[in-house]
């Protein structure tokens, strides 16, 4: 067990009035073991009392954190009367991420058990220690090398899987292993759809190309948006290039502790919606970061999160054009005494290549 | 909505006396739909009663089905809220997969929704039609080919990253696109570790080496591991592939109509125990496969799943000695009015490289 972070959970446990929490998510397991498990259809979970530490695991992936008592299952159906032994009676947290399929026999098992979905894990993660925020600056470090070396090779004609290659092995060759799946690279009218799934579109001269990454290095996700056009560029393309980079801009200057989470979306939307693209952003500006390429803090529309030194999130506003094209632009920071320090650093002035 | 699936969900609805059912798995979506959603940390859902289906769905990602009516929500805290909307009283079924931070507040919101973990779609999915064998015959024929060509690529000095990235570009040149991740690519004493993660070792002569790979092909999954010998075999090491590849042949023989599914596991184990290698068999035989890579039916210790015409799962036995090598040899299958037909066709008599 990685001893301070556990006393960290230990005291939102106490300010939450909890006896216990259940940990089921391999995040939350790494952040608090430094060992990963992978559970897949089954269930690891590492129990945390006010003394003790106890995990479930399954036997083909015994993770044996030190300090902690580990009892292994194998391929059986009673995962939930193995988990059941390790719980102790009272007031129970559990990480929202808990399938129904082992919380609903559990919750009906153990009502001595007061089960509530608790984010004490993820408030503990929520606050980098500089040796994590190290990691995510060099997890964001080897993702700006790649996309330094990567968009000079854009050539007419390729088409976004084939494009996506070349960064996949230029992480390969920066000691980081392949990315999971195709990365997400969009082009042309592709450009228009936020969440674009990448394939056989061969981009052509005057296209708009964006390539959206996060990488886990070293346990620590990056995740970066850069945008450029094939050849030349339209004045319209610029306009929303520029007004992008504007509202991207804007909202990194918005982040400082105190500040609200919504601050920085709404200093983006603020650029966005004067220059007349406000119907065109749909998402929301921010996202957390961390062991998880998505993790708290989340920016929900109603929900005010104050900013505190240590938070580490996306800032990535967008413009999409339906049918035609779209641009985003996405660091991320980190929140720093006096205001924040970009973990990002490709360049993002407008380019066009060839 | 693809009609018959539906009315296969239906006649099991019927059948578990439920009123509708709440579907989140983005696998069980694209089953009853051909489309695919990627929630990410938020909800999607596709709502079933006996006359409608409706979906929730976020902005970013929307899918229209036909015959379904479809509520968007954006980046709010109340998905639950839309969600409860569109639900209706009594007994209703829900996937396993939903987390709890959606399944606990549900339930208090609704007690008039009486909630149930059901299988209603996987049952369905279970149960396979000739088109989605078809589909599963593809991605497995792409799968055998890959094999067959990257196998003799394997030199002396090949780190587990490097031999998994040959695998990878060949399904990139077959258009199946890249593979998720690190190719679960195995050397050397890792050989022993049943679900290795791959890494820098580099393969010796005289090293066993095992690439287990699934890869989703048109929407439908493969699934394969197949284990080899760099320059040389001790007699150990054939003892131990022969045991191996006579369970595999046993399991394969056990599948037939009626017969339970831990026929298949108790027929392959039968093989290793007489060898002697019982206690280096620690993992079940068999999982499913379809949409997802591990589905229904799953081989669980006690239960007594009956096999029947059109399901299609692995038979892959393996013995793993601690610190030295292990051997796994895995086959799809798909049961017939007979008894069964194989999905994978790569070779898999003893085979040493170079």
């Amino acid at each position: 067990m990685i001893m301070d972070r556990l006393a960290r959970v230990r005291e939102r446990m106490r300010a939450h009035g909890l006896e216990q929490v259940i940990v089921t998510q391999p995040q939350s397991i790494y952040y608090l073991t430094g060992l990963w498990c992978n559970p897949m259809e089954r269930l690891d979970a590492l129990i945390i009392t006010k003394e003790r530490c106890r995990m479930l695991c399954y036997v083909l992936a015994v993770i044996e954190p030190e300090g902690c008592e580990v009892t292994v299952y194998a391929d059986t159906g009673v995962t939930i009367d193995r988990l059941s032994d390790l719980l102790e009676s009272g007031e129970t947290g559990v990480d929202g991420d808990i399938p129904g399929r082992f919380l609903l026999p559990l919750m009906r098992r153990r009502p001595d058990v007061r089960l509530q979905i608790s984010s004490c894990v993820e408030e503990a993660r929520m606050i980098k220690t500089p040796g994590e925020i190290e990691l995510l600056r060099h997890a964001s470090a080897v993702t700006d090398d790649v996309f330094i070396r990567a968009f000079p090779q854009l050539r007419p004609g390729m088409n976004e899987l084939e494009f996506g290659a070349v960064f996949s092995d230029l992480f390969l060759e920066s000691g980081a292993g392949r990315i999971a799946g195709d990365p997400m690279v969009s082009f042309g009218p592709g450009t228009a759809e936020p969440h674009h799934d990448p394939g056989a579109y061969r981009i052509a001269h005057g296209d708009t190309a964006w390539v959206d990454i996060g990488k886990r290095i070293g346990g620590y996700h990056s995740d970066m948006t850069r945008c450029v056009f094939l050849g030349a560029c339209s004045d319209e393309q610029r306009r929303v290039y520029e007004t992008v980079l504007e509202a991207n801009l804007a909202g990194i200057a918005a982040v400082k502790p105190g500040a609200l989470l919504s601050d920085v979306h709404a200093a983006a939307c603020r650029v966005i919606d004067r220059a007349g693209y406000g119907a065109y952003f749909p998402h929301r500006t921010s996202h957390g970061i961390g062991i998880d390429c998505h993790e708290a803090p989340f920016d929900v529309v109603g929900e005010r999160l104050t900013l505190e030194e240590g938070m580490c999130f996306s800032v990535e506003p967008g413009v999409y054009l339906p049918g035609r094209f779209g641009v985003r632009i996405e660091d991320l920071v980190v929140v720093t005494a006096q205001g924040c320090s970009l973990l990002t650093h490709a360049p993002k002035e407008l380019t066009i290549i060839g």
